[in-house]
């Protein structure tokens, strides 16, 4: 007799809400233009409709569930930080970036929609982001708490966090293997909206500065996990599983964890960080963290 | 003797207020990296520094004083609008958008840095704008005031504003004389901008919903007037004193004032609509509008 294994808190939470953010982040962009205008709104839903794991969106609304049990709230969070985080996608793809022609197993925004209208729909969704937040937030939360998380989320995307973090990864190429440049890299281009996914809605439920500064390390640290990983799945994964091309960041010389410590090491600093997340959630004892820490699990040991 | 022409009031306030714009937009984006990330700082002070005639920001600022005295709380209005206005300027400039080498006289931005580097100082700027406005505007007005002005700031931006209007701008290319669609291309890829630079800081202002209505309709006017003068500057200008190509849009066939009215009638629509912004300022007769009209004069009768 086969058995199916059972499914993870986090693969039922992904399969409940996953579905709900993608509608929602395509209700959001839907301006309904007639004009010319239409390339540029198919462009910004083809690549936010092409799909991904979801896991910055899904991260809003595990940390919030923390908090509160209403998840309704904190869709404008969780939809704004995926629409930046597809935006940057559409521009790490481009030919003078990553020049890549297949995400998610499908043709590239410029590669489908032509380049011009490839970096219009970046800088698109990159604004729009910050609408979501400015006007959607606003019936749940205090214009002051909104205005933190503008501001914060601001911070994580731009030299500072995750705009910082692509030129240091863009820059990195053929420097020899050096692992402080490595960690600021990763920390700023993956780490920082990673984080934010964590620490914004924590914002938004209101929890004390010490509650936020745990939220904030285990961010960091789940961020971190995920870029090692990520990194040990560019050579150990297939394209057909990734959705993306193998080897890419190897090929291109990129500054990445196996080059940098080989991939026995590498092996050991996701055992290590997984379990330094753990450790901190192991911190928030008054509240139920056994979906975040499914997200743990999930991060470390995923395979796509 | 040759007497010289007294300077108009606005000619006197730009000379004022342009230096302390430029200084304290360059204040703002100076983040003393000393890592790879310097050539990305770089490149966003680079075009910032560039010049132009900050007439977005000089306007928050004129505008703002009809209402209050101290200018200084609405500088990063006035710097937010200039820094969205420049990444907008930088990725209108690129190989695969308007492919110009030049603007302000000097080599546009990804000519001097590169491709990558260019899109990246856009999209940081773009973001930065909203990280501004979130930070320092705080202490002189309320949160809710403030995120009034960033949600509608963001939406003057994109799809429904600035970007929405640069596709048109785009896909305009070859199109038949079609005065309706050269309306909305404006309206949105110029116009919109121009408009929040008046209505903005009257929202900060706190005036009543009947005056700002009044603002709105002034900035759409002014914001129209500059872009016929623009379109004529075009084949009427030098590239000395433009300090880019002219002729350029006639070039690339864009769908210009020009080419759907011809140039005399283009020079009547500028009178008729200096006109009709003035008869709206005319309105706001409990204030001195006296400086705004002056900014009128200026954007009938420039020649760069």
């Amino acid at each position: 007799m086969i058995t199916t294994p059972q499914p993870t808190q986090f693969e039922i939470f992904s399969d409940e809400f996953r579905p709900l953010i993608t509608e929602k982040m395509l209700d959001y962009i839907s301006f309904g233009t007639t004009d010319q205008r239409r390339s540029l709104e198919d462009a910004m839903r083809y690549s936010v409709a092409a799909g991904g794991k979801r896991l910055r969106p899904l991260l809003v609304l595990a940390t919030y569930n923390l908090f509160a049990k209403d998840l309704n709230p904190v869709y404008p969070l969780a939809c704004a930080i995926e629409l930046l985080h597809t935006y940057s996608l559409i521009h790490d793809d481009l030919p003078s970036m990553d020049n890549d022609s297949l995400r998610r197993g499908m043709p590239t925004c410029h590669v489908q929609y032509g380049e011009d209208i490839a970096i219009l729909a970046g800088d698109t969704l990159n604004t729009f982001s910050f609408e979501l937040l400015s006007t959607h937030l606003a019936p749940h939360f205090s214009p002051a708490a909104i205005l933190r998380v503008i501001r914060e989320f601001a911070k994580a995307c731009g030299l500072e966090g995750m705009s910082g973090g692509q030129v240091l990864d863009l820059k990195g190429i053929h420097l020899n293997p050096d692992a402080d440049y490595l960690f600021k890299t990763h920390a700023l281009k993956t780490g920082a909206l990673i984080s934010a996914s964590v620490s914004l809605p924590a914002i938004l439920a209101n929890v004390s500065e010490e509650t936020l500064s745990i939220m904030s390390q285990f961010g960091d640290q789940i961020g971190q996990l995920f870029q090692v990983v990520d990194d040990v799945l560019d050579v150990t994964g297939t394209a057909e599983s990734l959705g993306k091309s193998t080897n890419k960041d190897h090929d291109q010389n990129k500054l990445t964890y196996i080059r940098v410590f080989g991939l026995e090491h590498s092996l050991d600093l996701i055992k290590q960080q997984a379990t330094a997340a753990r450790h901190t959630l192991a911190k928030l004892s008054t509240h139920d963290t056994q979906l975040l820490a499914s997200i743990v699990d999930y991060i470390e040991t995923r395979t796509t």
